[in-house]
Parts: C-alpha cells; sequence; structure tokens
C-alpha cells in the first residue's frame, strides 16, 4: 500500500511535518498535488476527502483517511517505528506533538492576524503587532518549554529513541530561523539543547538524503514560515548597541 | 482510580470540552482547580505536569498524564464507549476533533488577535476587524463543513452513536450562541442538522443533569467564548431592514 499525501504542491507549510515523517520510515508515498497538480487534488478534496477536509494536509492509507498535521504524522509514526511502544509515552509524544501544532498556528497569525481569507498586504499593521508579540513573549515559551523536556529527558523529546516529535522540532527549528533569524540567534544561546536535537535530526541518514534531494521545497513567502524583514527583531548586535546608548 | 483534571476552576474554557466527556461517561473525576484552588493547581502545574502542561487542561489518570483539549477527551471518550470502535472512525473523529479545536482556536482569538499575554481591552481596534472576518466567513465555514458531515453521516457526527465530537459539536453552537448570538442567529437556517444534534446531546440524561448541576459554570467573560456586542454582528431584522433601504 501506498500512502497517499493531499497537500499543496508549491509550500512546505503544514504538509512539511507529514513528509518528514515518510521520509524518514522511508515508506512509499505519493505527494498527490505534486505528482497530480492541482487539479487532481482539488478533484479529491471536492469529493471523497471532504469529510475530512476542511483542510489540509490529509493522508490516505488505503480505506482510512487521516486529517491534521499532528494526527497524520502521529499514525504514520506509530505504524513505522517513529514513535514510542507504550501508551504512556505515544501520549506524552501526541502531547508534544500538538503544542508544537500550536506553536505553528502562531507563527502562521504572525502574518495573518486578521484573517487567512485575506493577503499579508492587506494586514501589515496588525502583522507587525503580533510578530512583535510572538518574538518578544510567545517563540521563547514554546521553544524554552521544548528545552526544559529536553532537560529532563535527555537526546530525544519523549522516550529514548527519535520520533515524530523530535522530527517536528527539526522542522520548527528551521522555520523559525527561516522567517525570525534574528529573534532566533537572540533566543539560541538559551536553548543549546533543541539546536544540539535540530542538528541531530538533520543528520539522520534519510532526513540528510531527503533535504538534499529536490522533493524538499525551499522555505518561501507562501508557507507557514515567511521571511518578512518587518516582522523579524533588529539584529541582536544593532539591539545590544541601542540598549548600550541608553 | 479517579481521573484528574486540571484546569483553571472560574471558566468552561478548553476545559468543558473535557469536562463534558466526563460527565456524559459518568466516571468519577476531580476538578482539582476547583476542589483544591489555584495553589494546587498552580504547584502541580510547576512539578509533575510541566513537561505537559504548556497550556491547560491538562489530565493526570495513574501515571497517564495527557495534555490538550482534543486529545484528553478522545483519551477519556475511547475508554468510556463515547468513541467509534474500529481504527478507521476513531482517526475519522479525532480529525473532527482537531477541526473543532481549530475552532475553539479561532473564537479564542477575536477577542486576542494580537497576543494572549494582553486583555482584550489593549486590542479592541483588531479584535473588531478579526470577529468580523471571523462572523462573515471562518464562522460559516467551520459550520457548514460539519452541517454536511451530518449530512452524509446522519445523527450523529462519526459512526452511528454519539461520540465526544457530538459533546464538542453541542459546547460551539452552545458557546457561539453565547458569544454571536446575532451572528449564529443568521446562519442557523442554514444548519438545520447541527443545531439538531445540539438538542440530541443536550437531552442526553447525564448531559442535562450536569447542565443543570452547579458544576457547569456559567458562560462569562473570562472564557473562551466572550459576548462582548462589539464583535457580534447587528441583529439579522435590523441588517435586512437596512439592506432593504439600500
Amino acid at each position: 500500500m501506498t500512502y497517499e499525501l493531499f497537500y499543496w504542491p508549491e509550500i512546505q507549510g503544514r504538509g512539511e511535518f507529514v513528509r518528514l515523517v515518510l521520509e524518514d520510515a522511508g515508506v512509499e508515498y505519493a505527494d498527490v498535488g505534486r505528482t497530480g497538480g492541482y487539479k487532481v487534488l482539488l478533484a479529491a478534496l471536492e469529493r471523497e476527502l471532504a469529510p475530512y477536509a476542511f483542510a489540509l494536509p490529509v493522508l490516505r492509507a488505503g480505506d482510512i483517511v487521516v486529517g491534521h498535521t499532528a494526527l497524520i504524522a502521529r499514525f504514520v509514526a506509530e505504524r513505522h517505528g517513529l514513535a514510542p511502544a507504550s501508551e504512556r509515552e505515544r501520549l506524552h509524544a501526541a502531547t508534544v506533538a500538538l503544542t508544537i501544532a500550536d506553536l505553528i498556528a502562531e507563527v502562521h497569525d504572525t502574518h495573518h492576524p486578521i484573517t487567512v481569507e485575506r493577503r499579508y498586504e492587506t494586514q501589515r499593521e496588525p502583522a507587525r503587532a503580533r510578530a512583535r508579540a510572538f518574538r518578544d513573549a510567545r517563540m521563547s515559551k514554546f521553544l524554552g518549554h521544548l528545552e526544559r523536556i529536553l532537560a529532563a529527558n535527555g537526546d530525544w523529546l519523549v522516550g529514548n529513541a527519535a520520533s515524530y516529535v523530535d522530527l517536528a522540532a527539526f522542522q520548527i527549528v528551521e522555520g523559525l530561523g527561516y522567517a525570525f533569524p534574528h529573534a532566533l540567534a537572540e533566543l539560541a544561546p538559551e536553548l543549546p539543547r533543541l539546536f544540539a536535537l535540530r542538528d541531530r535530526v538533520a543528520a539522520r541518514p534519510r532526513i540528510a538524503a531527503y533535504l538534499a534531494s529536490p522533493r524538499r521545497i525551499a522555505f518561501n513567502k507562501d508557507g507557514i514560515f515567511r521571511r518578512y524583514p518587518a516582522l523579524d527583531a533588529a539584529p541582536p548586535r544593532a539591539k545590544r548597541a541601542r540598549a548600550r546608548r541608553r
């Protein structure tokens, strides 16, 4: 059986959290939006996927259809050794995965604070305010939470082996580094374990091969993580110099 | 074993989606914030719940700890006959539950579009814009999605019996009716199945008993669903009259 991933073909977006699991699991999958194009994708959405697809990604595995990034990632991971074995740890992993999903939603809303139905350019001013609040408070709260889990647990977020939650943590460090390079650079000294985890995931053979392949879409301004300089902080050095002058 | 629910004691909030499942399941549970107060709640959060509790609610069941509303609701429901039996339908239920979780997050952001770290009163203007977009597009999209699922499936959202997803649907209809009475009244004619589901859930004996008990906290302006007239639409009749005058 080949997994069928339904997701927008031109962005990493939320689909990337699923792609990373499929790639690290080494399973066969069809990235339907990319192989079939929008027409095939949209036709499926309007018909057989309709009860599941309030939003993408959606995954089909035979007669099973699953929606929602964190749920799809968990589903694939538990079938292919990328999740802990015990119920207790599986639920912990699912909890952390949904915390990361909340972080992703907040990242999205830095560029769409008023409505997802209209473009960023129509909501620049509230986007600045929301991005400032995200950089000043939310980002460090979320990442600090992950750092503390690692401090308590060791090399991986849950259990004693890599799981889909670690792959998700890799992706958010990469994404935040793209979208908020200055803000993330300021936080980095407080997040040594999270950055080490990022490196550990990037070095996994199948992940390294995927990242070097054309299957890995580059970050761009249509995904969740977008580099709008107006939404990032000033570079740390300039900020520190300003602080000294006060 | 008694379930321990960790949630803020003075609001329905996200915790209510868990309380409804615990009540309908008829299981014993301690609502720790209400029985022990803030001091006990906060002490637990800082210590043994810390790796789970990026946000509340959190549920403890013996040595299992679960965070995140939709995940907790699913966990309790699958143990007590409030979820479908097959993997296929369990995943469908979990998908719909997470779609409802997204709706809840969007409802929250109508009064906190810039940051959850500061009060509504500091973000009234963007809140008006976000609430307008929510009323005009998002609310009908989410509720219409549920209506279509019911049209395809029958009396319940997933499978052929009540599940935690139906309880969640009840709660969002109640909550939206409190927070956006005019906007919801306008949509109601298009949502007959969803309103019938709301009534069906409200009539379930344990739910009816719960709603009539002091355990059901009233809606208020500290929860997710808040009645701020500035964020609701004009009453349908006034709107129609205005339209006629044009």
